[in-house]
C-alpha cells in the first residue's frame, strides 16, 4: 500500500451511523479473527469491520465509503491463501460477509440456487443435498470459505473436470458496486444473450471490481452412484496416460483424477497403524479415482472394466467397496495436506501447465529444485486432470525463520522458472492478491496490463475497492 | 447510425496500401455478397471489404482504421440473424475474416485446438472429429458460421444442455483492438487464475469490443455410442416433467433435448410420403431426445430403461435402432426449421426463461399470440433443457409487406410482453445487434447500461468497431 495519511475517527464513528444494530467494529479483540487468514502466514489489522446484514445496508455501505474516499476490503472465510482478503496493515476496512449469508432460494426443476454471499460453502452443499442436487464445488477448505469467496476468486477443487471452475456454475450475481449502486443481475436462466455478460466482470476479480453480495448457482442432478478407486503407478507420465485414456472410456462421468507422489502418501503413513502402506508395494506415483452418475448405468462395472483394460499401466490398485472404504482412501489425501508443513509454514504453490507437458513439468521442476535446494523436501499434488499440480516446498525442521524465506523465494523461484517454459500459469486456482503480485507483474504484457487498468478505471475510478491486490495500488486519498 | 460524412475516396484508397495482394473490395459486384446475411431479411451495402489474412495485417488494418478514424464490423459467416455484421449501409468498412481461416493445433491430449476466426465451424469440427475429439458447437448453420462468430455472439445450439454455450468451450483468444494492438491469450490451460479473465468481455461482445482473430477450444472425446428417440407427449408440461426425470436418468449423458410442437411436425409432413407422421397419431407435443456417450456404458439399456420408467408420460415414441433412422428424426426438426416460412419471411424470436416457467410461459404466449393476431401461423420449438424457446410467427399467405411488418412488430411485443412477466430474455442465443436493440434498450436498468457503456468507452473510446450494435450508436468522425 501507499502511504496512507492518519486514521480518522470521525470517519470511523460516522460508519457506525451507517450500520446500526453491531454493524461495525472497532474494539482490538473483536478485530482478532478478521486479521488472519486460515493459514496464519498472512495477516493485517484492519481500522474496523463493518458486517452489512443485506444488500440494502451493504449499498449505504459504500456509498459513505465512496464519498468520503474511504478504502475497503470485502472478505469471505479468508481461505484464499493470497492475502486478498486481509486488511493492508492499518489502512483498510474489512468488510465481511458473514452476517448475509441465507439461502435465498433453491429450484430442483430449474437445477439453480440463490445464495448470498457470505454462506458458507458447506451449508449451500448440504442446502443443495437436501433438494436432491449437487453443487458440485468441493475442496478442503469448503467448511470454512464463503460463496462469496468462491466466485470473487473463481475457486477450483476437485471437481472441475467434471462440472468446470466456479465461473463456470455462476448463472447470475448481485453485486455493490464501488460508488454504492446495486448491479442486480441474479437470475435463473441457462441461456440470456442479452448484451455484455457483466457477472464475468466480477468472477475471479478477487474484490477489486464490486462486492459480490449473491449469486444464482446452477445445481446438478445429486449422484445415487459414487465410484472411488486408488492406484499405484510407476511414473507421472504413467498417470498422465492413465488420464487419457480415462476421459475416453469413463464418458465424462470421471469427477476426480488426484495425483500423488510418494513423499504424499508417506506423509499420510506417519500418522500410525490406521494408515498402512496402501497397496501391496511402494509405487512413484498414485492416483486417487472417483466417477459418479446416476442410476440407470451399471457405474461399477464401467470403472473395473476401464481398469481391467489399463493392466499395462496399472500395477495394481484398490476399488473401494463401501462408502467408508472410500472415504478411508480420500483421507490419504487430507491428512498429506494437512500434516505436510509438520506444524510448521511450508511454500503453497499453484500451478498449471497445458496437459500433455505436466509429466514433464514436474519432472523438470522437482529436478531443479533438488539441485537448487537438496535441503528442502518436495509434496506434489493436485488436480492433473486439469494440468494444475501444487508442487509445495517444506523447509528442514528447526531452520531459522529468515533462511525459510530465502529458501521459499528461491525455490518459488526455480519453479516458476520451470512453468514459464511450459507456458503455464503461476496461479491456476488462488488467485494473485498480494502473495503472488511481484511475480505476475513480472511476467504480464504490456497489453493485458492496459485491458486490465482500464476495467479497474473504468469499474472502481476512486481505488477504494482492495487497493493493490492483483494490480499494484494507487493513491486513493484514504484514511 | 449517425449521420456521416461523405466517402472519402481517399481514405479508401489509403485502405489498398495496408492490404496488399486482393485484400481489399471496392468494386459493387464484389461486395454484395457481404452485403446480405444467411436469412436475406438483413442487408447493408460496406464502403469496401477489407480480408486481412494474418493477425499482423488485420493490426496493421486497425491501426489505419484507428488513426483514420474509419468505423469497421467484422464479418464471419453471417448467420446470426439479428443485423449485427452487416455492414451500417454505406457507413462502414467490412472485416472479412475469411482469409483467416486455418486450424492452427490440435491435441488430443490436452483435448484443445486452437482455430482462427474465419474458420468454418463445420470445418473445425471435421478436424476435431479426425482426431478422434469432438467440437460440441453444433447448430443448422454450422456449414456457414464461422468461429470468430461463435465466439463473438457466444453461439449456443442443441448440445449446450450438455457441453455450454461456446463461452464455456473457450481456452483462450487472439483477439485485435480497436487501435491495432495485438492481445495475446492464446492458452490451452484449463485452469488460471491470474487476474482478470479478459478473454470473458470480449466473448459475446458482438465484435462491438475486440476483432477476435483466434480462439483455444475445449474438446471432448468423440462419443463412440449416439442414441436418439423421438416421444409424443400430451403437453408441454409432459415435456418439462420428461426432461426433469431424464436429467436425474441419463447422468449428464443428455446431448438434446428438443421440444417441436405438433404444428412444427406437421409442416415437415408437407414435404410429402417420406415424411409420414412419425408416431402411431398426432401429439400435442414431441421431444427428440439423443444421448452419447463412450465404449464402457450399456447406452442403449440406459436409454431404454429411462424410457421404460417414464410410461406414466411418454404414450408413444420410437428409438433409433440405425443412425440413418437417428438422421431421420432429425430431419423432422430440420426441414420444420427450413420450411417454416414458406419461402417467405417470418418473425423469428429466441427468448429464454427459467425451465420451471416454460410451460407456462408457451401456454401464455400462445393464447396472447392467438388473440392478438388469430390470422398468424406460430411455430414453436427449442432447446427446452436450456429453457430456451424459438417462438416463430407466419403470416398468412400472400399479406402486403407492409401489413407483414406491423403483423411482426405486434407479435413480437406480444411475445416479450410475456417473456418480461417470466423474468425472461428476449435473446437467449442470437445476440442483441442491430435487429432486437429497442427492445433489449427499452428494458435495460441504467446500472446494467452504465457498466456496458463504461466498457465499451474504456475498450473502443472512438466507437470504431461494430458501433450502433448492442448499444445505440455514438458519433465516431466515421468517413
Amino acid at each position: 500500500m501507499n502511504v496512507v495519511p492518519p486514521t480518522s475517527a470521525s470517519l470511523i464513528a460516522a460508519l457506525a451511523g451507517v450500520l446500526p444494530n453491531g454493524g461495525l467494529l472497532t474494539e482490538t479483540q473483536d478485530l482478532a479473527r478478521y486479521s488472519r487468514d486460515w493459514s496464519g502466514d498472512h495477516f493485517g489489522r484492519p481500522l474496523a469491520v463493518a458486517r452489512p446484514a443485506s444488500v440494502e445496508e451493504m449499498s449505504a455501505l459504500m456509498r459513505h465509503c465512496h464519498a468520503e474516499r474511504i478504502p475497503v476490503v470485502p472478505q469471505g472465510g479468508l481461505t484464499g491463501l493470497v492475502g486478498a482478503a486481509v486488511a493492508a496493515d492499518g489502512g483498510e476496512i474489512v468488510i465481511s460477509l458473514e452476517r448475509m449469508n441465507r439461502i435465498r432460494s433453491i429450484s430442483p426443476i430449474d437445477f439453480a440456487m440463490v445464495v448470498e454471499a457470505g454462506c458458507i460453502l458447506e451449508d449451500a452443499k448440504r442446502a443443495a443435498g437436501e433438494s436432491d442436487c449437487l453443487l458440485p464445488i468441493t475442496f478442503g477448505a469448503q467448511g470454512s470459505c464463503r460463496i462469496g469467496g468462491n466466485v470473487a476468486t473463481n475457486a477450483g477443487g476437485f471437481n472441475v473436470l467434471r462440472y468446470g471452475m466456479t465461473r463456470d456454475l455462476v448463472l447470475g450475481l448481485e453485486v455493490v458496486l464501488a460508488d454504492g449502486r446495486i448491479w442486480n443481475g441474479l437470475k435463473v436462466l441457462r441461456k440470456d444473450n442479452r448484451g455484455y455478460d457483466l457477472k464475468q466482470i466480477f468472477i475471479g476479480s478477487e474484490g477489486t471490481l464490486g462486492i459480490v453480495t449473491a449469486a444464482a448457482l446452477k445445481l446438478f442432478p445429486k449422484p445415487t452412484q459414487i465410484e472411488t478407486a486408488l492406484v499405484g503407478l510407476r511414473s507421472v507420465e504413467d498417470a498422465m496416460a492413465l488420464y487419457a485414456r480415462a476421459r475416453r472410456d469413463c464418458s465424462d462421468l470421471l469427477t476426480a483424477f488426484e495425483l500423488i507422489l510418494r513423499q504424499g502418501i508417506e506423509i499420510t503413513m506417519r500418522e500410525g497403524v490406521d494408515f498402512p502402506d496402501p497397496l501391496t508395494k511402494a509405487y512413484p506415483a498414485y492416483v486417487l479415482i472417483e466417477v459418479s452418475s446416476g442410476g440407470l448405468i451399471d457405474l461399477s462395472a464401467m470403472l473395473l472394466g476401464f481398469l481391467g483394460g489399463v493392466a499395462d499401466i496399472v500395477e495394481d490398485g484398490i476399488v473401494a467397496s463401501t462408502r467408508a472404504q472410500a472415504e478411508r482412501l480420500w483421507l490419504y489425501r487430507e491428512i498429506m495436506v494437512e500434516r505436510q508443513g509438520r506444524g510448521g509454514r511450508y511454500l503453497r504453490t499453484d500451478v498449471s501447465v497445458p496437459i500433455s507437458k505436466l509429466a514433464d513439468f514436474v519432472t523438470d521442476a522437482l529436478a531443479a529444485l533438488e539441485e537448487a535446494r537438496p535441503d528442502a523436501l518436495a509434496v506434489t499434488y493436485g488436480h492433473v486432470g486439469d494440468g494444475n499440480i501444487h508442487l509445495n516446498v517444506v523447509p528442514p525442521e528447526g531452520m531459522e525463520p529468515q533462511a525459510v524465506e530465502h529458501l521459499f523465494e528461491e525455490a518459488e523461484a526455480e519453479i516458476f522458472a520451470v512453468v514459464d517454459r511450459y507456458g503455464g500459469s503461476i496461479s491456476a486456482e488462488h488467485g494473485i492478491g498480494r502473495v503472488k503480485q511481484k511475480a505476475f507483474l513480472e511476467r504480464i504484457d504490456p497489453v493485458t496490463l492496459d485491458l486490465a487498468a482500464g476495467i479497474k478505471q473504468a469499474f472502481d475510478p476512486r481505488h477504494l475497492l482492495s487497493n493493490g491486490r492483483i494490480l499494484a495500488s494507487k493513491a486513493n486519498h484514504g484514511l
